[in-house]
């Protein structure tokens, strides 16, 4: 089963974020939380990400979803942290953050590959919430 | 210049993306957060939307922002507590959470009306943030 990292410039939101789709997933995913410079500062650190990453890795992949561009660019730097043999199984998604963890999180937990849980997520920025 | 009502199941998301959108907008928007069934439990709660729909309430109008469709249906109920002459003034967009919100902050602060603030909002999700 894949991993999951939840990249937010916002710590209440990365963990938000983990809690909700763990829930959702009854706790059957990996999923780690990345958010903030520290704790409380509004800000991405790539340390912070690249230790979320090596708890989160499985031999099946890491899936990142990313609040916003920077977030991928910390995100990209972090990943360039890894053993190269690593780096090929982590995958940045350009799925919406929210949206796209819950979805990912179901795919997942349903066994899913890395490069099929992503492709779920990002089809969560078609999703019409209105209907 | 309109007010925002971000409404999430987790109440973590709603006070992050409401602190994040914030501080990239100077707080100069109006910006309200309606997370949770209470402050530590997962799920909506209409009156809490409500709330905040009432104290987010200006003249110029009121976007919901909204992570799933069980919100938007919680969000349509509050909306439907407002006085009649209120309901027309406030939108439910289709925008993802965070990056919406983030659009429609900065679109508020420069004074645009809420029919364009949505819009913005709505086409954060064909951002590319991989770019």
């Amino acid at each position: 089963m894949i991993g999951i990292v939840i990249v937010s410039h916002s710590p209440l939101i990365a963990e938000g974020v983990k809690q909700l789709a763990s829930e959702m997933t009854q706790g059957r995913v990996k999923i780690l939380s990345a958010g903030g410079l520290d704790d409380t500062t509004i800000g991405t650190n790539t340390e912070r990400i690249y230790r979320a990453l090596l708890e989160a890795n499985t031999s099946d992949g890491v899936l990142v979803l990313a609040d916003l561009g920077s977030a991928v660019l910390s995100s990209q730097a972090a990943i360039e942290m890894l053993p190269e043999a690593d780096q090929n199984h982590v995958l940045i998604s350009n799925a919406p953050l929210v949206e796209g963890a819950i979805v990912a999180a179901v795919q997942a937990s349903i066994g899913e590959a890395l490069e099929a849980v992503n492709a779920a997520a990002e089809a969560a920025s078609t999703m019409n919430k209105l209907q």
